[in-house]
């Protein structure tokens, strides 16, 4: 329920206002010397603490949500490394909630917000951690980010790569508009939907299976248990009359570049309503969550 | 691999132009009586030898496959019921492939087909058969509906109903436009893509999961399995500016209705091409395929 | 729930005395030839139609049950084949229940059978089919050992073998005097457990997990889910004060032979009560099942 | 791989020597109330610090590892908690290895010793944490414990009980002369087997599965998953010519206590030849962890 994958699985645990959020990633080839930097360096986008190619002309980060910038994001190693190199056990770590606000929530305790998880929660838990939404929060990605950072790792010694990007924000799909667009709707205190581009290259041919466990179908799964993600496709329109490959065929990759869209919708909360702490357009931040997703997927093989 | 579920789970096995095509499905609840005659309808359906509602003027079905019609799919019953009853353990089935033209396809042993899988396929096994796409074939399909129609049942002591419609061919959204559209396209020996909405009612708040068993996620994995399908997306865009829920939020249902929607790529094999027996638009048979697998899915919990 | 494996993956239906026992083996690699005839010898063992080595001087079978020899065992092989050649598919078949006697069982309608699973079959499922005790019947063993026969062929072109044998009846361990034995407990109408041997050869160093995957957890689990298993031991006891390896360290083989045992209690049916079919001693047409299972576990790897 | 279970599903992580151990128990209904006290008493008991009942005159306890013994066992919970209580998402917990001695095994570095997993690490993994064994290590059974201790807790809202108790050491089968023999095992520099027996009590009749997932088969499998745990059998062996039920027919509970008893072999690594701080019996301490493993299979239903 809180793992995916087969070979390569992942479990994620943690609530956004707990004690930390983390993940246990389990059938990591051994003898892999891990770059802690780059997993960082996910890490950083995901909070927008660093500039995502392509999306700035004055080299400053698209405006996202405070708290996420604020949050250190430091990550404990617990197990499955030894002098930074994989063991082949399961490789667990966590992350605290150093920036936890408890109080901000506190006034929260008995509404239930629209668009949140909120309602369902106590109606499938009986209970819900008020504090900051508990699992239904963009703070749970912190561990996929993680996860999917070392899942890149494996794939690059077979020469894979995983690379997303912001290729639409609202109607817009200019990136050179974007931050401007995205103030815009910040001023307004309103929130505006998204899309996210991935690409995979590298990917040999005869991954996927031809039936249930199609590729697109696996990638569709993962992509799509992202908060807020609400459409999946693959990218295989027609072009000036030509059919371009999505890089796969009959659910199994044919050695042609892998490329998928997925769509996030507005965010629930409005800032202006609840003075929280919420993304004007959470696709921004999802870029790194969507690559950790496909990663995953491509390295369950 | 061939397996899609957890607790109703669903093994589907069968070439197109084996023997049969057939599948067993796990975990059914015992003491259901079975009504046979909605399954052999959904099979009508998908053979397209019923009209779908809305999408006929003339009383006749939209063009299909002269194949898929031709075949008479009749399901021999090999376990798990007594008396028509479910004993509760496996419910195993067979169709066989009485139509099979081997003849048809000789000639296309040394053949990769555009957009077919031959070519992934052999390089992922080290053979294919070549008789009609050996897996990677619409035949499979035979058994899903079978499966799903069981998981209707399943549903519909519940109050639980699935029902899908096809929504758009190509650029077209007027339904009573569909059939002429078709037969433009058919004449011209070209195929068109087109999209299935599918609406689940009935469904009680709390179904799925918070994190990577969301609905949505899962209902994609399922709905993007589908031969062809090349999008998934929930459907709770604005509408004059108020957003509609489309049942799920956070990843659980809420009781409202569930909608979603998935996009069919035109066929891959144009019939002036090889003098096959596809289909001028896949996304027409497609929709009781859609409604099998999302019940699958809602009854898998 | 009746499928066993991740990777080889064996799905198992089929009443005793419905229409037909049989199984779906998925994750079997293509381009393996089946030795069809391998596979009837291994049901002409389950059914004691064929001598176990060392168990009879005068060439004559261990008594079992007359269902069982009588029963003819005719695989039909419905997917995953051509021309005899594994295609990388699901191999679906069935053996259909052609000495069935219904009416042999329909005077046990209402009757609840000491020892069988008829009491809980009914407290679990609300209904039960008393037509031989439906699942929970010695029949349902016929699929097990297509799969593990095909199994064993796999691992075959890796040079590792599974090869049972019968070592204790009652407390008697001089096979020579097996059939005697045997033949005094059915003249008392009585019955009587046994123990059975399996040693696998070939595994190379490497297989297993080291947490819950050990592989002396997966092998008792395969194993201690054939009907009338009591008991499962790695044999690694010492010998005259050396220990000997049972081919497992920490739940990892080691290169040695792996060696188990497993008992089988006494028949829960007595013959003279019921005037049943059933066997004096299931141990003796278990070893091919054991075998089977065993081989099914090692070759999900 | 390093998860058990389906619905309640267990993943455990940690390596003796490294940071911590610890897992994570996904599925844990919400709404409950935990005893943290209970769980630490099960840690007492599994490091040796309380007395087994029926196991000491003196009032002291049977002589296991000093390592275990002043290891303080302390968790820490990172999830799934708010005030104690469950939320229904997945609880993470770690125990840091306060007491581990790399020291003490660096000069093991370059020794394989006899009997450990270590060899066989090697050769599957290529590398290994020669710091204590690593995951091969009974350090690896207190995240066991921890998440049995709640499994208990899961059941007993049901009236459910597990309990395990030390029924023979080598042959010795008075438990009032288990403490005597030991020391004299001690002082020899030798280590000796020993049998646990498990009661399950409360089961309702319905549990458990009729093919592969029958219920001693899951029993037998997460007991056999423990560390020198060599053999597993249901009890329903004949008391005086009547045959006594084990709990489970057909593979399902029928209502009466489930009895089961496993076998631990003698220690492998002797303590004169390492000077190590082993077991001089490890079915001693196994009591709690038999425990954890039954009851982790009961409650996953």
């Amino acid at each position: 329920m809180n793992t995916i994958g087969q070979i390569v699985r992942f479990t994620d645990f943690g609530e956004s206002h707990g004690v930390a959020v983390g993940g246990v990633l389990d059938g990591v080839p051994s003898q892999l010397k891990i770059d802690f930097a780059a997993i960082q360096h996910d890490l950083d986008r995901r909070a927008g603490r660093v500039v995502e190619s392509g999306t700035s002309d004055s080299g400053e980060c698209l405006p996202v949500s405070k708290r996420a910038q604020g949050e250190k994001d430091e990550i404990e190693w617990l197990s499955g490394l030894l002098d930074g190199v994989t063991l082949g056990s399961p490789i667990a770590f966590i992350i605290r909630n150093t920036n936890a606000r408890p109080e901000d929530y506190e006034a929260l305790k008995d509404v239930y917000r629209e668009g949140h998880a909120d309602r369902v929660y106590e109606q499938k838990y009986g209970i819900r951690d008020y504090r900051g939404g508990g699992r239904a929060s963009a703070r749970e990605t912190v561990a996929r980010v993680v996860a999917g950072g070392i899942a890149k790792q494996i794939l690059a010694k077979d020469g894979i790569t995983v690379e997303g990007q912001l290729v639409q924000i609202g109607e817009e799909t200019d990136r050179t508009k974007f931050a401007a667009l995205l103030e815009d709707v910040q001023r307004a205190g309103e929130s505006v939907g998204g899309v996210v581009e991935c690409r995979i290259k590298g990917v040999k041919p005869g991954l996927g299976e031809p039936i249930f466990d199609k590729l697109q179908a696996r990638l569709a799964y993962a992509v799509m248990s992202i908060n807020g993600c609400r459409s999946f496709e693959v990218c295989d329109r027609d072009a000036n009359g030509q059919s371009v490959s999505c890089g796969i065929v009959g659910g199994i990759s044919d050695g042609n570049d892998i490329v998928f869209r997925c769509r996030f919708k507005a965010t629930a909360t409005k800032m202006k309503e609840y003075g929280g702490r919420h993304d004007v357009c959470i696709a921004v931040r999802a870029v790194p969550i969507v690559e950790a997703m496909a990663a995953l997927v491509i390295a369950d093989n």
